[in-house]
């Protein structure tokens, strides 16, 4: 049996990033940077106004005389001379001779005259030139996965549109005779395949785009049919274990499958096939709903990170074990638990039953226990691996 | 000027949640329950094999007959006898008069014999009918907003759609003569209207329906003539203040426009306006950027979630101070922060430079040191409160 860490690297070293494509500001967000993305112009482009005020001179003294008004967009043509002033707001470009800007807290306006109960110094409530960022500086690197502030960012940095990294598509196909789709009939003695519906918004979260077929029946023909689908990943989910009825892997040995890995030593989840079904990479996972999901977690993700170019560790934090725990086997163990805060700490209790059939458990879990194998016994308040779930 | 507190208090209770809608599972992530969902039968529907292995009765010993096999789907009709065994594969259906299941590891399999190397007993590998839920039991309470895991669930419940709330529309609107949209000719003086371009997919994720109208002149006419949109929150960009140019304010008095408040004790971010445009709730964020997405965090969020019904607290989380920190002023501090885990707690640095034109500094922060107004000054390892940024 592999590793999870071992699996991770086979599994990444396979897959290589795609291409670029761009797209406009408005779609990007989600989306990973192919190329570092540089600023179009000084932000901010002259010397701006940081508050509602007025435009002077620090050398100058006493009463101003008020020469104008320049609202922001709509700059003051002219120079502010000796003992003059300009009436600005915030984001007003501050005239030519003004080296400091008064609030208008501070001011009392006359007809033409300002007097001031504060004192200016050069430079005070003004917004320099570039203060920002300039022109051709690096706003953000290549790989980043845009988030909101980064999208205002290069919204700000006048880019219209950006280069990201193409979305692999990923296909979801469920193997077995005993499932159904919700709200059809079911199958003698038959579940629902429910596995799909999770991973379909995890797999556009992560910045892939998925497609799912369904369920396809327990048949060779069926099976080996997903050779001919257009996708950078083919995700299968049961059939991966070694019954005579796992059929993913016979299925697909007609089909030019090569077969890198299918056993890794954690726990849910032991069967997990990894392979190339011609020139597409194969993912079989597991068929009980919550292996299925921990193994995209563990596995799919950085399959996908990896297609997008983006950096991937498998985010652990460390937290305290509320209760205690057996020590473990050979394999490596993501218990499902429920965590809380202690002093800015967090306390982590796993659930009673693990089955990795039990999906309301999964539900209601919010992290995993990360355990390696052949762990010792536990007890309350020792260290522990976590990983949490969103 | 109103506390944080208070105005999102004021913000919320002017708001109530919006009707119900039925969508489709595949469509229901991210959506807000807006009833119970329980399951529509017994998971597992019947008592089902764990394993790829055998059914036995738990009484007998020695080798078994095998009279048939029972792939998952396929359930065997007949009734497992005395010194019987039926082949099982994981999610095969136990046969009557079995009362255990003997993995396949544990077997010797002759042509219609089976010799086990482990003892059975009452139940082993045998996952019982209804051991995940029940038929009308509640899978997930009303109000909570789906995340992967719950689709997966809900599925496996057998439920093809749900009952969600209807997403708020919000309407988004600049104000400046000073903006331009990016890759379009600037304004003198002018900068790139940016703010938007962040709040888009944050009112995505946190489950509304944002629609964009750009940068409206600043002009009354403009202003006033979003009194006509069809939605449930406006939002305006900038023009919050008391500026002669800030207009929002005085545009919208002649169209029946009912200020309830536009000042907050905060920084970033002090001139903000709540209040009613005939019946549409209208919110106006200042427009610096990181102003604007900060208060964005801190009133819009909540104002959201309580359109569709959802729990609302300010997700604050303790931590220590690296650095120092002066006393504070009158308004609550919002300070941009790097943060670091050192053994399992979070410890904050405040960026050196916090005006709130800087969205540069912004997109590298990833939390907010949040200080209540008149702070103490804080020395390195004093504990703060901070906001996690997505």
């Amino acid at each position: 049996m592999l590793s999870v860490d071992k699996a991770v690297e086979r599994i990444t070293d396979a897959l290589k990033p795609l291409g670029s494509e761009r797209v406009n500001l408005e779609d990007a967000f989600g989306r990973t940077l192919a190329a570092d993305a540089r600023a179009r112009f000084d932000q901010p482009p002259c010397s701006v106004s940081a508050m509602d005020g007025y435009a002077v001179r620090s050398a100058d003294q006493g009463p101003r005389r008020l020469i104008g008004a320049a609202p922001a967009g709509h700059p003051f043509t002219g120079k502010v001379g000796a003992n003059e002033t300009v009436r600005l707001f915030t984001g007003s470009q501050v005239p030519d001779g003004a080296d400091a800007v008064l609030a208008q807290e501070d001011a009392r306006v006359g007809d033409d005259r300002v007097e001031f109960t504060a004192q200016p110094y050069p430079g005070k409530f003004i917004r320099a030139k570039g203060q920002d960022f300039l022109a051709g500086q690096m706003l953000i690197p290549q790989g980043t996965c845009l988030g909101a502030r980064d999208v205002a960012l290069l919204a700000a940095g006048d880019l219209a549109q950006v280069d990201v990294q193409q979305r692999p598509v990923v296909v979801l196909a469920a193997t077995g005779d005993e499932l159904s789709l919700p709200g059809a009939p079911r199958k003698p003695g038959g579940i629902v395949a429910s596995s799909a519906y999770g991973l379909m918004p995890l797999i556009a979260q992560w910045g892939a785009r998925p497609r799912n077929l369904g369920i396809l029946p327990d048949r060779s023909e069926a099976i080996a049919a997903l050779a001919e689908e257009k996708c950078d990943l083919l995700v299968t989910l049961g059939g991966a274990s070694v019954g005579d009825h796992d059929l993913v892997r016979s299925a697909l040995g007609s089909k030019g499958f090569a077969l890198d890995f299918w056993k890794i030593a954690m726990r849910p989840g032991k069967p997990m096939i990894f392979g190339r079904l011609g020139a597409i990479p194969l993912l079989g996972l597991p068929g009980n709903p919550v292996s299925t999901l921990v193994c995209a977690l563990l596995f799919l993700r950085p399959a996908i990170f990896k297609m997008l170019g983006r950096e991937w560790s498998q985010p652990l934090k460390p937290a305290k074990l509320i209760g205690t725990l057996d020590a473990s086997g050979e394999r490596q163990d993501y218990l499902r638990a429920k965590g809380e805060l202690r002093d800015g700490i967090i306390w982590a209790r796993a659930l009673a039953v693990q089955d990795s059939s039990l999906l309301r458990d999964f539900s209601v879990a919010d992290m995993l226990i990360v355990r390696p194998p052949r762990a010792p016994a536990l007890r309350e308040g020792d260290a522990v691996k976590i990983m949490e779930l969103e």
